[in-house]
Protein backbone atom coordinates (compact mmCIF):
# COMPACT_ATOMS: atom_id res chain seq x y z
CA UNK A 1 0.00 0.00 0.00
CA UNK A 2 1.79 3.07 -1.42
CA UNK A 3 2.14 6.19 1.19
CA UNK A 4 0.10 9.05 -0.09
CA UNK A 5 1.51 12.55 -0.64
CA UNK A 6 -0.15 15.52 2.41
CA UNK A 7 -3.18 17.48 1.13
CA UNK A 8 -2.16 20.39 -0.62
CA UNK A 9 -4.08 22.96 2.00
CA UNK A 10 -4.76 25.25 -0.60
CA UNK A 11 -6.64 22.36 -2.67
CA UNK A 12 -8.63 21.45 0.65
CA UNK A 13 -9.68 25.80 0.93
CA UNK A 14 -10.52 25.30 -2.43
CA UNK A 15 -12.66 22.03 -2.37
CA UNK A 16 -15.11 23.55 0.09
CA UNK A 17 -17.87 25.11 -1.40
CA UNK A 18 -18.53 21.31 -3.18
CA UNK A 19 -18.56 19.60 0.11
CA UNK A 20 -21.25 17.80 2.18
CA UNK A 21 -22.06 20.25 5.07
CA UNK A 22 -24.58 17.89 6.78
CA UNK A 23 -27.85 16.84 5.07
CA UNK A 24 -28.02 14.92 1.73
CA UNK A 25 -25.49 16.05 -0.81
CA UNK A 26 -24.18 13.75 -3.75
CA UNK A 27 -20.41 14.57 -5.10
CA UNK A 28 -19.93 13.60 -8.17
CA UNK A 29 -16.35 13.35 -8.90
CA UNK A 30 -13.98 12.00 -11.44
CA UNK A 31 -10.30 12.18 -13.51
CA UNK A 32 -10.12 12.18 -17.30
CA UNK A 33 -7.25 13.44 -19.80
CA UNK A 34 -7.84 16.40 -21.81
CA UNK A 35 -10.06 14.70 -24.41
CA UNK A 36 -12.27 13.47 -21.61
CA UNK A 37 -11.16 9.55 -21.23
CA UNK A 38 -11.33 7.90 -17.79
CA UNK A 39 -9.09 5.42 -19.47
CA UNK A 40 -7.12 3.94 -22.75
CA UNK A 41 -9.78 1.18 -22.92
CA UNK A 42 -12.23 -0.55 -20.83
CA UNK A 43 -9.96 -3.36 -19.68
CA UNK A 44 -7.59 -1.36 -18.15
CA UNK A 45 -6.81 1.13 -15.39
CA UNK A 46 -5.10 4.03 -16.45
CA UNK A 47 -2.70 6.07 -14.22
CA UNK A 48 -4.18 9.51 -15.35
CA UNK A 49 -3.65 11.77 -12.58
CA UNK A 50 -1.03 13.05 -10.30
CA UNK A 51 0.55 12.19 -6.81
CA UNK A 52 -1.91 15.52 -5.72
CA UNK A 53 -5.08 14.82 -6.80
CA UNK A 54 -4.90 11.26 -5.95
CA UNK A 55 -4.44 11.97 -2.27
CA UNK A 56 -7.74 14.21 -3.25
CA UNK A 57 -9.56 11.98 -3.76
CA UNK A 58 -8.98 10.08 -0.19
CA UNK A 59 -9.48 13.63 1.52
CA UNK A 60 -12.90 13.54 -1.07
CA UNK A 61 -13.80 10.11 0.45
CA UNK A 62 -13.18 10.64 4.11
CA UNK A 63 -16.19 13.84 3.95
CA UNK A 64 -18.94 11.33 2.58
CA UNK A 65 -21.13 8.12 3.89
CA UNK A 66 -20.63 6.07 0.55
CA UNK A 67 -18.97 5.86 -2.17
CA UNK A 68 -20.06 4.61 -5.63
CA UNK A 69 -18.93 2.88 -8.54
CA UNK A 70 -20.72 0.51 -11.30
CA UNK A 71 -19.72 -2.69 -11.93
CA UNK A 72 -17.66 -2.11 -14.55
CA UNK A 73 -15.53 -0.37 -12.41
CA UNK A 74 -15.96 -2.98 -9.75
CA UNK A 75 -15.36 -5.75 -12.71
CA UNK A 76 -12.47 -4.23 -14.20
CA UNK A 77 -10.59 -2.55 -11.42
CA UNK A 78 -10.93 -4.21 -8.45
CA UNK A 79 -10.87 -1.21 -6.71
CA UNK A 80 -10.50 -0.73 -2.78
CA UNK A 81 -12.56 2.37 -2.22
CA UNK A 82 -11.73 3.10 1.17
CA UNK A 83 -9.97 6.05 2.82
CA UNK A 84 -6.00 5.84 3.26
CA UNK A 85 -5.87 9.64 4.43
CA UNK A 86 -6.42 10.17 8.47
CA UNK A 87 -8.74 13.82 9.32
CA UNK A 88 -6.82 16.30 11.42
CA UNK A 89 -7.46 14.44 14.99
CA UNK A 90 -5.66 11.19 13.16
CA UNK A 91 -9.02 8.96 12.44
CA UNK A 92 -9.52 7.71 8.81
CA UNK A 93 -12.80 7.80 8.50
CA UNK A 94 -13.48 5.13 5.30
CA UNK A 95 -16.89 5.78 3.23
CA UNK A 96 -19.75 2.92 2.38
CA UNK A 97 -18.23 1.20 -1.22
CA UNK A 98 -21.55 0.89 -2.70
CA UNK A 99 -21.53 -1.19 -6.30
CA UNK A 100 -24.71 -0.57 -8.86
CA UNK A 101 -24.94 -4.32 -10.55
CA UNK A 102 -28.15 -4.98 -11.65
CA UNK A 103 -26.90 -8.38 -12.75
CA UNK A 104 -24.16 -9.33 -10.17
CA UNK A 105 -21.69 -9.28 -12.54
CA UNK A 106 -18.86 -8.25 -9.82
CA UNK A 107 -17.48 -11.75 -9.24
CA UNK A 108 -16.71 -11.00 -5.56
CA UNK A 109 -14.08 -13.19 -3.77
CA UNK A 110 -12.35 -13.49 -0.48
CA UNK A 111 -8.99 -11.25 -2.39
CA UNK A 112 -11.00 -9.15 -3.89
CA UNK A 113 -9.59 -5.56 -2.56
CA UNK A 114 -12.85 -3.90 -1.26
CA UNK A 115 -13.34 -7.28 1.21
CA UNK A 116 -9.48 -8.21 1.88
CA UNK A 117 -9.58 -3.76 3.03
CA UNK A 118 -12.73 -4.49 5.23
CA UNK A 119 -11.38 -7.92 6.64
CA UNK A 120 -8.53 -5.57 7.53
CA UNK A 121 -10.25 -3.24 9.58
CA UNK A 122 -9.49 -0.09 6.76
CA UNK A 123 -12.79 -0.04 4.80
CA UNK A 124 -16.49 -0.98 5.65
CA UNK A 125 -17.65 -3.88 3.71
CA UNK A 126 -19.53 -3.34 0.17
CA UNK A 127 -22.83 -3.31 -0.09
CA UNK A 128 -24.20 -4.40 -4.03
CA UNK A 129 -27.06 -2.84 -5.01
CA UNK A 130 -28.91 -5.57 -7.59
CA UNK A 131 -31.88 -6.33 -9.60
CA UNK A 132 -35.08 -5.80 -7.31
CA UNK A 133 -36.60 -9.61 -9.14
CA UNK A 134 -33.13 -10.82 -7.75
CA UNK A 135 -35.10 -12.92 -5.06
CA UNK A 136 -32.78 -16.47 -4.85
CA UNK A 137 -30.21 -15.28 -7.19
CA UNK A 138 -31.56 -17.10 -10.01
CA UNK A 139 -31.72 -13.98 -12.51
CA UNK A 140 -27.99 -13.14 -11.72
CA UNK A 141 -25.00 -13.77 -13.07
CA UNK A 142 -23.96 -17.45 -12.19
CA UNK A 143 -27.58 -18.63 -10.73
CA UNK A 144 -28.55 -19.05 -7.04
CA UNK A 145 -25.11 -20.64 -6.16
CA UNK A 146 -22.89 -18.03 -7.09
CA UNK A 147 -25.10 -15.32 -5.74
CA UNK A 148 -25.69 -17.07 -2.17
CA UNK A 149 -21.80 -17.86 -2.62
CA UNK A 150 -20.95 -13.84 -3.19
CA UNK A 151 -23.39 -12.50 -0.58
CA UNK A 152 -21.53 -14.57 1.97
CA UNK A 153 -18.06 -13.11 1.03
CA UNK A 154 -19.92 -9.64 1.40
CA UNK A 155 -21.89 -10.21 4.47
CA UNK A 156 -18.58 -11.92 6.64
CA UNK A 157 -17.32 -8.59 6.46
CA UNK A 158 -20.29 -6.48 7.07
CA UNK A 159 -21.12 -6.01 3.65
CA UNK A 160 -24.52 -6.60 1.83
CA UNK A 161 -26.34 -7.58 -1.59
CA UNK A 162 -29.26 -5.11 -1.49
CA UNK A 163 -32.15 -5.89 -4.20
CA UNK A 164 -33.28 -2.49 -5.45
CA UNK A 165 -32.88 -1.96 -8.77
CA UNK A 166 -35.62 -1.99 -11.38
CA UNK A 167 -36.02 -4.25 -14.01
CA UNK A 168 -38.59 -4.53 -16.59
CA UNK A 169 -39.49 -7.13 -19.29
CA UNK A 170 -36.02 -8.59 -17.49
CA UNK A 171 -33.73 -6.41 -18.68
CA UNK A 172 -32.28 -3.05 -16.04
CA UNK A 173 -33.70 0.56 -16.18
CA UNK A 174 -31.55 2.96 -16.73
CA UNK A 175 -32.17 6.99 -16.14
CA UNK A 176 -34.06 8.84 -13.44
CA UNK A 177 -36.20 5.09 -11.98
CA UNK A 178 -32.65 3.63 -11.87
CA UNK A 179 -31.30 6.52 -9.92
CA UNK A 180 -34.23 7.18 -7.43
CA UNK A 181 -34.08 3.61 -6.91
CA UNK A 182 -30.16 3.83 -5.65
CA UNK A 183 -30.67 6.82 -4.22
CA UNK A 184 -33.62 5.62 -1.82
CA UNK A 185 -32.24 2.12 -0.99
CA UNK A 186 -29.04 4.54 0.06
CA UNK A 187 -30.86 7.38 1.75
CA UNK A 188 -33.30 4.71 4.12
CA UNK A 189 -29.91 2.75 5.37
CA UNK A 190 -28.83 6.18 6.76
CA UNK A 191 -26.33 7.12 3.59
CA UNK A 192 -26.95 11.48 3.67
CA UNK A 193 -23.28 12.32 1.64
CA UNK A 194 -22.63 10.01 -1.36
CA UNK A 195 -19.77 10.24 -3.78
CA UNK A 196 -19.78 9.23 -7.19
CA UNK A 197 -16.30 7.92 -8.50
CA UNK A 198 -17.41 6.21 -12.09
CA UNK A 199 -17.05 4.95 -14.81
CA UNK A 200 -17.87 6.83 -17.61
CA UNK A 201 -21.54 5.17 -18.03
CA UNK A 202 -22.38 6.34 -14.66
CA UNK A 203 -21.06 9.60 -14.94
CA UNK A 204 -22.71 10.55 -17.94
CA UNK A 205 -26.22 9.17 -16.44
CA UNK A 206 -25.97 11.17 -14.20
CA UNK A 207 -24.50 14.44 -15.81
CA UNK A 208 -27.50 14.01 -17.82
CA UNK A 209 -29.66 14.03 -14.78
CA UNK A 210 -28.32 16.93 -13.99
CA UNK A 211 -28.55 19.03 -10.11
CA UNK A 212 -31.70 16.55 -9.92
CA UNK A 213 -29.02 14.16 -8.89
CA UNK A 214 -25.73 15.57 -8.68
CA UNK A 215 -25.33 18.88 -5.99
CA UNK A 216 -21.43 19.09 -7.09
CA UNK A 217 -18.98 18.41 -9.58
CA UNK A 218 -15.03 18.05 -9.05
CA UNK A 219 -13.31 17.01 -12.18
CA UNK A 220 -9.37 16.37 -12.55
CA UNK A 221 -8.36 17.19 -15.63
CA UNK A 222 -4.64 15.81 -16.68
CA UNK A 223 -2.46 17.15 -19.42
CA UNK A 224 -2.73 14.42 -21.83
CA UNK A 225 -4.40 13.00 -24.71
CA UNK A 226 -5.66 9.61 -24.21
CA UNK A 227 -6.74 9.04 -28.04
CA UNK A 228 -10.29 8.40 -29.43
CA UNK A 229 -10.65 4.52 -28.65
CA UNK A 230 -10.94 5.38 -24.60
CA UNK A 231 -14.08 5.55 -22.53
CA UNK A 232 -15.14 9.10 -22.48
CA UNK A 233 -17.32 11.13 -20.33
CA UNK A 234 -19.90 13.17 -22.65
CA UNK A 235 -23.42 13.17 -21.29
CA UNK A 236 -25.30 11.56 -24.14
CA UNK A 237 -28.32 13.44 -24.04
CA UNK A 238 -26.24 16.90 -25.11
CA UNK A 239 -25.50 20.41 -23.28
CA UNK A 240 -25.21 20.70 -19.35
CA UNK A 241 -23.77 24.49 -17.78
CA UNK A 242 -22.44 24.85 -14.72
CA UNK A 243 -22.65 27.56 -11.91
CA UNK A 244 -20.17 28.49 -8.75
CA UNK A 245 -17.28 27.27 -11.10
CA UNK A 246 -13.38 27.51 -10.33
CA UNK A 247 -10.38 26.15 -11.05
CA UNK A 248 -7.51 24.66 -9.12
CA UNK A 249 -4.09 24.09 -10.58
CA UNK A 250 -2.57 21.04 -8.19
CA UNK A 251 0.44 19.85 -9.48
CA UNK A 252 0.40 18.74 -13.16
CA UNK A 253 -3.29 18.75 -12.97
CA UNK A 254 -6.37 21.06 -13.08
CA UNK A 255 -9.46 20.65 -10.89
CA UNK A 256 -12.53 21.96 -11.67
CA UNK A 257 -15.93 22.29 -9.13
CA UNK A 258 -18.74 23.40 -10.36
CA UNK A 259 -22.37 22.65 -10.03
CA UNK A 260 -24.80 21.95 -12.89
CA UNK A 261 -27.24 24.04 -14.64
CA UNK A 262 -31.15 23.21 -14.12
CA UNK B 1 -17.94 43.84 -35.11
CA UNK B 2 -18.02 43.93 -30.86
CA UNK B 3 -15.16 45.15 -28.85
CA UNK B 4 -12.76 43.00 -27.56
CA UNK B 5 -12.35 42.77 -23.78
CA UNK B 6 -8.65 44.01 -22.39
CA UNK B 7 -6.14 41.26 -22.44
CA UNK B 8 -5.65 40.15 -19.06
CA UNK B 9 -1.86 41.06 -17.85
CA UNK B 10 -1.49 37.98 -15.71
CA UNK B 11 -2.51 36.20 -19.52
CA UNK B 12 -0.19 37.47 -21.61
CA UNK B 13 2.98 36.70 -19.17
CA UNK B 14 1.70 33.23 -19.26
CA UNK B 15 1.82 32.66 -23.06
CA UNK B 16 5.28 33.79 -23.36
CA UNK B 17 6.88 29.95 -23.66
CA UNK B 18 4.18 28.66 -26.14
CA UNK B 19 4.51 31.53 -28.62
CA UNK B 20 7.22 32.12 -31.62
CA UNK B 21 10.36 33.51 -30.45
CA UNK B 22 12.00 34.48 -34.08
CA UNK B 23 12.10 31.49 -36.65
CA UNK B 24 9.84 28.55 -37.11
CA UNK B 25 7.18 27.71 -34.50
CA UNK B 26 4.23 25.99 -34.84
CA UNK B 27 1.49 26.51 -32.56
CA UNK B 28 -1.96 24.94 -32.15
CA UNK B 29 -4.40 26.31 -30.03
CA UNK B 30 -8.59 25.29 -30.12
CA UNK B 31 -11.28 26.12 -27.39
CA UNK B 32 -13.00 22.64 -26.23
CA UNK B 33 -15.74 21.87 -23.56
CA UNK B 34 -14.80 19.37 -20.85
CA UNK B 35 -16.05 16.52 -22.89
CA UNK B 36 -13.76 17.27 -25.16
CA UNK B 37 -16.16 19.41 -28.26
CA UNK B 38 -15.31 22.27 -30.03
CA UNK B 39 -18.86 22.92 -31.01
CA UNK B 40 -22.73 21.08 -30.46
CA UNK B 41 -22.59 19.96 -33.84
CA UNK B 42 -20.83 20.19 -37.29
CA UNK B 43 -23.06 22.64 -38.36
CA UNK B 44 -23.06 25.48 -35.93
CA UNK B 45 -20.83 27.75 -33.98
CA UNK B 46 -21.05 27.45 -30.66
CA UNK B 47 -20.16 30.07 -28.24
CA UNK B 48 -18.12 27.85 -25.38
CA UNK B 49 -15.08 30.68 -24.34
CA UNK B 50 -15.38 33.31 -22.13
CA UNK B 51 -14.36 37.13 -23.55
CA UNK B 52 -11.58 37.07 -21.63
CA UNK B 53 -9.66 33.96 -23.98
CA UNK B 54 -11.81 35.53 -27.28
CA UNK B 55 -9.12 38.39 -26.58
CA UNK B 56 -6.35 35.45 -25.83
CA UNK B 57 -7.15 34.07 -29.32
CA UNK B 58 -6.84 37.77 -30.66
CA UNK B 59 -3.59 38.02 -29.03
CA UNK B 60 -2.00 34.77 -30.30
CA UNK B 61 -3.45 35.84 -33.73
CA UNK B 62 -0.72 38.84 -33.50
CA UNK B 63 2.02 37.05 -32.67
CA UNK B 64 1.98 34.44 -35.57
CA UNK B 65 2.87 35.15 -39.54
CA UNK B 66 -0.53 32.95 -40.31
CA UNK B 67 -3.40 31.62 -39.04
CA UNK B 68 -4.63 27.95 -40.57
CA UNK B 69 -7.85 26.20 -40.64
CA UNK B 70 -9.55 23.19 -42.48
CA UNK B 71 -12.05 23.80 -45.27
CA UNK B 72 -14.79 22.26 -42.32
CA UNK B 73 -14.10 25.80 -40.19
CA UNK B 74 -14.19 27.56 -43.46
CA UNK B 75 -17.46 26.53 -44.80
CA UNK B 76 -19.26 26.39 -41.56
CA UNK B 77 -17.77 29.01 -39.45
CA UNK B 78 -17.01 31.61 -42.72
CA UNK B 79 -14.61 32.96 -40.32
CA UNK B 80 -12.60 36.67 -40.50
CA UNK B 81 -9.12 35.33 -39.29
CA UNK B 82 -7.96 38.63 -38.67
CA UNK B 83 -6.50 39.88 -35.41
CA UNK B 84 -8.68 43.05 -34.03
CA UNK B 85 -6.49 43.54 -30.56
CA UNK B 86 -3.62 46.47 -31.23
CA UNK B 87 0.15 45.89 -30.27
CA UNK B 88 1.64 47.90 -27.68
CA UNK B 89 2.07 50.47 -29.78
CA UNK B 90 -1.39 50.40 -31.19
CA UNK B 91 -0.36 48.88 -34.54
CA UNK B 92 -3.17 45.89 -35.81
CA UNK B 93 -1.29 43.14 -36.94
CA UNK B 94 -3.07 40.39 -38.78
CA UNK B 95 -1.74 36.94 -39.66
CA UNK B 96 -2.22 35.46 -43.00
CA UNK B 97 -5.52 32.94 -43.25
CA UNK B 98 -4.60 29.67 -44.71
CA UNK B 99 -7.55 27.64 -45.76
CA UNK B 100 -6.36 23.67 -46.28
CA UNK B 101 -9.29 22.48 -48.31
CA UNK B 102 -8.06 19.63 -51.09
CA UNK B 103 -11.07 19.35 -53.34
CA UNK B 104 -11.52 23.62 -52.90
CA UNK B 105 -15.05 23.20 -51.16
CA UNK B 106 -14.94 26.61 -49.94
CA UNK B 107 -17.19 28.33 -51.99
CA UNK B 108 -15.60 31.81 -51.19
CA UNK B 109 -17.76 35.11 -52.01
CA UNK B 110 -17.20 38.80 -52.09
CA UNK B 111 -19.13 38.96 -49.12
CA UNK B 112 -17.45 35.80 -47.37
CA UNK B 113 -16.35 37.66 -43.94
CA UNK B 114 -12.54 36.88 -44.83
CA UNK B 115 -12.80 38.50 -48.00
CA UNK B 116 -14.57 41.12 -47.13
CA UNK B 117 -11.91 42.14 -44.04
CA UNK B 118 -9.29 41.89 -46.10
CA UNK B 119 -11.06 44.55 -48.91
CA UNK B 120 -11.28 46.45 -45.54
CA UNK B 121 -7.56 46.49 -44.48
CA UNK B 122 -8.37 44.73 -41.27
CA UNK B 123 -6.89 41.76 -42.76
CA UNK B 124 -4.41 39.76 -45.21
CA UNK B 125 -6.40 37.85 -48.38
CA UNK B 126 -6.44 34.21 -47.71
CA UNK B 127 -4.30 31.93 -49.26
CA UNK B 128 -6.56 28.32 -50.08
CA UNK B 129 -4.15 25.36 -50.46
CA UNK B 130 -5.74 22.76 -53.05
CA UNK B 131 -5.09 19.44 -54.50
CA UNK B 132 -1.84 19.96 -56.51
CA UNK B 133 -3.56 18.19 -59.83
CA UNK B 134 -5.83 21.29 -59.60
CA UNK B 135 -4.32 22.67 -63.18
CA UNK B 136 -7.58 24.46 -64.42
CA UNK B 137 -9.72 23.38 -61.06
CA UNK B 138 -11.66 20.45 -63.29
CA UNK B 139 -10.71 18.39 -60.13
CA UNK B 140 -12.14 20.80 -57.83
CA UNK B 141 -15.48 21.40 -56.31
CA UNK B 142 -17.68 23.19 -59.40
CA UNK B 143 -15.03 22.62 -61.78
CA UNK B 144 -13.34 25.33 -63.97
CA UNK B 145 -15.50 28.39 -63.99
CA UNK B 146 -16.11 28.16 -60.05
CA UNK B 147 -12.35 27.62 -59.88
CA UNK B 148 -11.59 31.03 -61.79
CA UNK B 149 -14.42 32.87 -60.18
CA UNK B 150 -13.66 32.33 -56.60
CA UNK B 151 -9.53 32.47 -57.36
CA UNK B 152 -10.25 35.46 -59.07
CA UNK B 153 -12.62 36.74 -55.45
CA UNK B 154 -9.12 36.01 -53.18
CA UNK B 155 -6.57 37.43 -56.04
CA UNK B 156 -8.93 40.64 -55.49
CA UNK B 157 -7.46 41.01 -52.07
CA UNK B 158 -4.40 39.98 -51.86
CA UNK B 159 -5.62 35.97 -51.98
CA UNK B 160 -4.18 33.00 -53.77
CA UNK B 161 -4.91 29.49 -54.58
CA UNK B 162 -1.97 27.16 -54.07
CA UNK B 163 -1.93 23.88 -55.60
CA UNK B 164 -0.04 21.61 -53.59
CA UNK B 165 -1.78 19.24 -51.54
CA UNK B 166 -0.52 15.86 -52.15
CA UNK B 167 -3.35 13.34 -54.06
CA UNK B 168 -2.89 9.62 -54.80
CA UNK B 169 -5.64 7.83 -57.39
CA UNK B 170 -7.17 10.86 -57.27
CA UNK B 171 -8.25 11.14 -53.19
CA UNK B 172 -6.70 13.41 -50.84
CA UNK B 173 -3.23 11.97 -49.00
CA UNK B 174 -3.81 12.83 -45.33
CA UNK B 175 -1.08 12.35 -42.37
CA UNK B 176 2.13 13.37 -42.81
CA UNK B 177 2.62 13.58 -46.45
CA UNK B 178 -0.02 16.35 -46.24
CA UNK B 179 1.30 18.37 -43.73
CA UNK B 180 4.62 17.93 -44.98
CA UNK B 181 3.26 19.91 -47.97
CA UNK B 182 1.40 22.31 -46.04
CA UNK B 183 4.60 23.38 -43.94
CA UNK B 184 6.83 23.43 -46.75
CA UNK B 185 4.30 25.70 -49.04
CA UNK B 186 3.95 27.99 -46.55
CA UNK B 187 7.68 28.46 -45.46
CA UNK B 188 8.40 28.92 -49.23
CA UNK B 189 6.71 31.82 -49.01
CA UNK B 190 7.99 33.18 -46.09
CA UNK B 191 5.71 32.00 -43.14
CA UNK B 192 7.69 31.54 -40.12
CA UNK B 193 5.19 31.10 -37.39
CA UNK B 194 2.31 29.66 -38.01
CA UNK B 195 -1.09 29.02 -35.90
CA UNK B 196 -3.42 26.07 -36.00
CA UNK B 197 -6.95 27.09 -34.75
CA UNK B 198 -8.83 24.13 -36.39
CA UNK B 199 -11.47 22.63 -36.83
CA UNK B 200 -11.35 18.80 -35.10
CA UNK B 201 -10.01 17.19 -38.34
CA UNK B 202 -7.58 19.17 -38.34
CA UNK B 203 -6.19 19.12 -34.42
CA UNK B 204 -6.45 15.60 -34.40
CA UNK B 205 -4.27 14.97 -37.00
CA UNK B 206 -1.90 17.22 -36.20
CA UNK B 207 -2.16 15.66 -31.86
CA UNK B 208 -1.39 12.33 -33.68
CA UNK B 209 1.91 13.64 -36.00
CA UNK B 210 2.75 15.18 -32.35
CA UNK B 211 6.41 17.32 -31.44
CA UNK B 212 7.20 16.70 -35.13
CA UNK B 213 4.49 18.99 -36.38
CA UNK B 214 3.47 21.03 -33.94
CA UNK B 215 5.79 23.12 -31.42
CA UNK B 216 2.76 24.14 -28.49
CA UNK B 217 -0.30 23.73 -27.65
CA UNK B 218 -2.79 25.95 -26.21
CA UNK B 219 -5.97 24.93 -25.35
CA UNK B 220 -8.79 26.65 -23.33
CA UNK B 221 -11.23 24.33 -21.48
CA UNK B 222 -14.65 25.85 -20.89
CA UNK B 223 -16.71 24.49 -17.84
CA UNK B 224 -19.21 23.16 -19.66
CA UNK B 225 -20.68 19.74 -21.20
CA UNK B 226 -21.54 19.96 -25.30
CA UNK B 227 -22.51 16.06 -24.76
CA UNK B 228 -21.64 13.16 -27.02
CA UNK B 229 -22.93 14.09 -30.46
CA UNK B 230 -21.04 17.34 -30.24
CA UNK B 231 -17.75 17.06 -32.79
CA UNK B 232 -14.54 16.18 -30.47
CA UNK B 233 -11.50 16.63 -30.41
CA UNK B 234 -9.06 13.29 -29.62
CA UNK B 235 -6.36 11.87 -31.42
CA UNK B 236 -7.21 8.95 -33.57
CA UNK B 237 -3.93 7.09 -33.01
CA UNK B 238 -4.11 6.78 -29.32
CA UNK B 239 -1.94 8.53 -26.04
CA UNK B 240 0.18 11.67 -26.31
CA UNK B 241 1.63 13.23 -23.06
CA UNK B 242 2.72 16.82 -22.65
CA UNK B 243 5.70 18.60 -20.96
CA UNK B 244 6.50 21.71 -19.85
CA UNK B 245 2.30 21.88 -18.69
CA UNK B 246 0.88 24.76 -16.98
CA UNK B 247 -2.41 26.34 -16.03
CA UNK B 248 -4.21 29.33 -16.16
CA UNK B 249 -7.58 30.49 -14.75
CA UNK B 250 -9.18 33.23 -16.66
CA UNK B 251 -12.75 34.31 -16.46
CA UNK B 252 -14.86 30.84 -16.44
CA UNK B 253 -12.06 29.27 -18.32
CA UNK B 254 -8.86 27.27 -17.70
CA UNK B 255 -6.48 27.86 -20.42
CA UNK B 256 -3.35 24.89 -20.95
CA UNK B 257 -0.33 25.98 -22.28
CA UNK B 258 2.28 22.59 -22.85
CA UNK B 259 4.69 20.80 -25.46
CA UNK B 260 3.81 17.88 -27.10
CA UNK B 261 6.41 14.75 -25.63
CA UNK B 262 7.78 12.19 -28.40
Amino acid sequence: MSTLAPLDAGLAEFLVPYLPAGGRHRTLTYAASLDSRISASRTEQTALSGPETKTMTHFLRSRHDAILVGSGTAVCDDPGLNCRLPDASGVLRSPRPVVVDTNFSWDVQQHSRAVRTARDGAGLGPWVLVRADAADGAATVGGAAEYARKRAVLEAVGGAVLPVLPVADGAAVYGRARWDAVFGALEARGVESLMIEGGARVINDLLALGPAAVDSVVVTVAPLFLGARGVEVSPLDGRHDMDAVRWQPVGRDVVLGGVLRA
